[in-house]
């Protein structure tokens, strides 16, 4: 068994109730290789269900593999529950030889076990990389490789530090989430539930920036403050929205749910719902009428070439 | 007190003459929140007026954060002197199995007590953070989290053992901050001080690169070379211009003193003195008459978004 | 001597037949101060010959700059083979607290001893670099310091383990590769040899993506797949493609045996052979007649900008 | 004021009660230069009688000694409690490549927690070393330096692991306890409160042995096993007890309460309360007539010689 | 089962031959519960047979206890052989910040790969501790946690280096088996096979000494030169000896076959075979008539009690 | 050339003046192959003198044994100086996870820059462990390898802190020297110059001990206090004393100089100069008359044997 296949075993028992978890994914169309086809249930039951998925996962791949067990004893099966093993991966990630694991590691446990809104906007995050991207392999592939998630679980820790005027703290683990996944969110940024920065790399989130649920980011973009702003500056990200790699976005400008931004645009406007903006500088092309799909979660960013290249070429 | 306040404690006693930094942030319209409202003295007491400070917003935090006390003092307070602070930073962040980090300090400690200028820029790229970016909540938070100043830092202390024919290890310095930095700066490139590499992931600059005073580079920025010319064959970039993000500068072209280029601009061309260059491939457009300011100092990288729209839609 | 300049010591001596590595530098265009005169000979003699020379230059380096000998003698020096240093240098940079270097380095020693293929194309992408990036300094220049280079090479032995079906051991290498080199390639794609990442940070390679022989790719590059397709969903460069800084290319598309693409460039669509695509989008501009070269290995990414400047503005 | 000074500030409030911690300190005779003036209130609080203390201790050394504070930030002052500050002193000095400082401090911190008097055995052991060590210079230097009262510490939540029947960890503390502070105490082996292990280094206690309250041993000490024997086969120490450098007791032999073995001593056989056994192999030497000291507690380990020397010589 | 029981799993088959591994432990007399009925075969099967048992101990031990399982994987589970277990566990405790963890892998491996005499003493070495120290849980017990145990491999291949000139790193070795196990063996003695270094804390055996076979050494024993002597000038230690903790024997005496020297004795003199040396300075005491059990190997080495006290007092 | 041979080469220029260093080593009686035949030069020139021996056979060794090359490099061969080689090595055994080595190589480097008379001590040290100790292979081998050496150096910069009441630091040093070496010497001991701690495991000196010159310490030796007594309450070792492996002294007695203290004995009595204390309890037996060598120099422990033997049985 490969580690993109579904996972099926006594330890990770189906729940009964089952929930379709977006609607651009209807069982139909489920392609049984890369998609799972077990939904999760609702909630409360989110955590514990995605947790006996992980431990599952990691069994089977240590079993499968000893060069790697030792590394999935450590950072998955040695531990009692999602939030202590994401807090020893994110201190073993991100201590230094001036923060050390062990200060960072008390900080994540306190932190997740003092807000659960943060531990279910994690399993939120899990299961929309798990659903969304398909070269994820599973719940454990996303949780120890995908710096992405990594570093938006620090950011929501930081955030509520923040929010504490822990300030000096938050901003230091802001400075070590760029050093060491370089992507660079404010703590005082508000990210929504079920995002995914899919690789990740040079993302960059400005200090007033919100960004809504479901909403999917590629690497390198910006959203950026504006340099003579001062105060609220920069964009704010609805639901749904996909922006696409290497896009940057400046100012306090607003992206309607729904909407995509092409890869490579500069969008310094505002964003209508449901609408594409492409190009540097960013023009609005028109959706498709009827379209009800969330393009953060669909992750459909390239159906708007041919109209894009009917528009512009 | 909060991170980003401004500090007034007898440890960091005002000096008494103040200096207007730069025409862009004249003191009429400080935001006393944001802006520090306490222009350094001039040269030679700068690098001691902002150690001071360094000191007492560490001092604050370190009371405030007892977590982050034992950071604090490893990296600020129990170090005598700004380069000395610096140099162990430096040394640890940048330190590998095979760089011992008492190598790298040996290093930065001779380096930046034989160059008093390396120092002066530092303090003057410190100044520099505080005074552009809304988001640096004190000089300390620059020093110790900004890895574009980091960066920048240790590339100064590349430059000069390059001068010194030095090349390998300024080579390997280079290697360590590409790695931990994600800024990749080659030792020969002559960098300006009062430099702001803001976020900074994925900032390059080739080797025949020269970057003036008081210039601002966004994160994403390439100032790279054309690949089929040998020797001088990278950007000259004026003092005081401002290059946004993922803007991408390729060959011996000049940016001249006070251009701004906008993010995601592809730019091939000279650009002009105090104008603009926008989009892929970048076009001229105008400056406003009678502008005197200095873009890289006032970070204002959005005014020109009326003209350009107007100008290319 | 410095780094950068050729070596010809008896340690390393001239291979008496020679063979021109490419079209595209032929002797008489040498420009002896940065191209090597000294052309590698062919295949099998090629590992031990390069082999020699990074040892060559390794010694010359550890003589001249004893801070950075213990670094060359345990790097190189100390070393048998260009694949066990290759394999220690890759162990120390790749480890971490809970992937240990010594379990690492088993894993590159047993995979480039099994798989010759994987040391010929380091050797091939060695001198790649060295003939066509006049910052390259020498071999082991690029063997200790290019993080393209070493991500690359890690890349193909996770590459080896994919196709052996130690899926989550490959995962997990290209998760420490993308959190240490900032470099993100799938384990599943399938790279050619004599390529060349230049200064590398944020390239992104997605899992379907074919890159051929004497390609060259700078920073920032993405051959992304799109989201809504599943399956072969990402870009086939055909060899000696060259794909400037920033270049965003996405989808299932075709990108011609020696074409170019513009830096900053987003391409949605296929590119034929030694044709030229700019722009966001892009779009395709002639080549010139006659021209054989490949754009891959002779860099030449900014001919085309003569052209481009006329067609596009 | 110097680190063996008593301390007294409002941190750190005297009890109102005052009980004598041993007959063997009256207030009387107390030398206030070196014994501590302040007798700890009795149990339950004392726990946090000597936690305030230490951070007292520590925040006047941290003030007095910058180059220390980031130690003292880092092991006392940045932690809420003993149990904390002691769990991630012991985590950090145990851990190695393959047992991470995180596993080990979730461990310690879990054992105190659910162990009271484990917790109280070390207050007391604290206890003891500052009156009974006349170079001890407080209690942070006794809970920061001792290698001989970390060790205990470790061995009591290893003793609870064997308990538990997790005896592969409890064997492998032992194993790390014995390779970083040279003391090789077996979990199984059953140690008192109030005990000193002065100096420490090779001190060996075998597995079933016993030590009571208030002893008092020196390095080098060995409290062995007999080859031929199995089952109940070491040492069993009464209250009280003082054991000279170097000395060895060997088989499941008693030595009273009270009693004194002097330095060097190899001690096969019973020696009873309150007398001395000297010499190797140990004879017994009568014990002064109406002493009712504990020398394990007044740490007289030199008041036999005259005797001794009568006796022997 | 706890971790001191006998293992008999599918994973490691019983030898059909079997053969009494020494006469001092017949099977009439074996204790089940703490000497393994299960005698190892002979010879070359022995080190596959040990292997075997080691893997089952550490799947047991790791399934039953999920914090240790990640050390267990790392040092025992991921590897192919004994020698490669071996070989990662000495180079993770041996290594330091300028001895790398990796240089010390490939060490051993080359090491005990080319001296499989090496290999076959670690064997019988790890079958003595198995069957004469009664704490000794297992044979994984042995190989993770002795440090007596990992001293002698250390020295054994100090020892090959020695003899082929490579002394310098011969002598690095052996310092940091001294620093890291406090166990001080010089790399030119002759160890034997069979050895059981108990505790081992301190133990120094020097430069001309010689150990026999199946003899068991206590902690804190010296094998000393005499000063004043240059050549061969430490002590020739005959097969099967015990040697009780803190004994000291000087010079280039001769310490016969199957003798013991009590716990602290100081030895100058030689001991004939078979006979006991006891006190400081040593005298000899009669050995029982018809004995003819090894002390080393069965670790009587108290049995001189009666007849030492009969005849010293 | 093996490890233990004299070298000499143009980078050690033999000095001219001759000057014999101990009376116990006269030119007549020396071994060629042992003792080197070039006595170093006086004073002020031994530190520049022994320093080019240092880097005459580290490069000797680097260049013989490529493994040990970058060990080498790192700790002597890029070092401007022996104190500076000194500190770098010092700091890299001593660090922790809490106590930075670049801390403490800026307190090493500091003290001995501002103490001449500590580097003196270390170069007499050096001196005194080549002549004195058969395995002694050179002053690299003791700068590198001697625990015993490099526990003093460390004491000696405790020594100076102590004296300026940095008395946390000096502890602390105290305690990290006691874990990573296994010798334990207060910072307030008094320790003299051309010391030797042969092997060193074990050795424990307390506050108020005093070590005269030329003294010869072998391991497990203990210069205790009595536990009774507060103040000055330790042993005063005279000059050129020579304690044997083992010894234990109690008390503030005074061993006068060039006395021998027998391997194992336990003293708690004055012993006059040039006499011998053998036993437990220590009795004194005669000295030859008309000896006049320092036995601390001379290593002659063992030349009593005889007229013990007679004396005591």
């Amino acid at each position: 068994m490969t580690a993109g296949q579904p996972l099926r075993t006594e330890a990770a028992p189906l729940p009964h109730r089952v929930r379709h978890h977006s609607k651009s994914t209807p069982p139909a169309s489920l392609d049984a290789e890369l998609v799972p086809s077990y939904p999760p249930p609702e909630s409360e039951a989110d955590e514990s269900w995605v947790w006996s998925q992980i431990k599952a996962e990691a069994r089977r791949d240590a079993e499968a593999e000893p060069a790697l067990a030792s590394f999935l004893y450590a950072t998955v099966l040695s531990h009692a529950s999602l939030d202590r093993s994401l807090s020893f991966h994110l201190a073993n990630k991100l201590c230094s030889s001036t923060l050390l694991s062990t200060l960072l590691y008390d900080l994540f446990v306190a932190s997740l076990a003092a807000h659960p809104s943060v531990r279910a906007a994690a399993v939120a995050d899990l299961l929309a990389a798990r659903s969304r991207d398909p070269a994820c392999a599973g719940f454990a592939h996303c949780l120890l490789n995908y710096k992405g998630f990594l570093a938006v679980q620090a950011q929501r820790v930081a955030h509520v530090l923040w929010a504490q005027s822990r300030r000096p703290l938050a901003l230091a683990l802001q400075s070590r989430v760029a050093e060491v996944f370089a992507v660079d969110i404010h703590p005082a940024a508000a990210i929504g539930k079920g995002v995914l920065l899919d690789h990740a790399t040079g993302v960059v989130i400005g200090e007033t920036a919100v960004v809504g649920d479901n909403v999917s980011i590629l690497h390198h973009v910006t959203l950026g403050g504006t340099g003579k702003a001062v105060g609220d500056r920069h964009p704010k990200i609805g639901d749904g929205v996909l922006i696409g790699a290497g896009a940057t976005i400046l100012g306090n400008v607003r992206i309607g749910a729904g909407a995509k931004v092409g890869a490579g645009s500069v969008v310094l406007i505002d964003v209508p719902p449901r609408s594409t903006a492409v190009g540097n500088p960013a023009r609005l092309i028109g959706g498709k009428k009827g379209e009800d799909v969330m393009p953060g979660e669909s992750m459909d960013h390239t159906s708007f070439i041919q109209q894009w290249s009917d528009y512009t070429i």
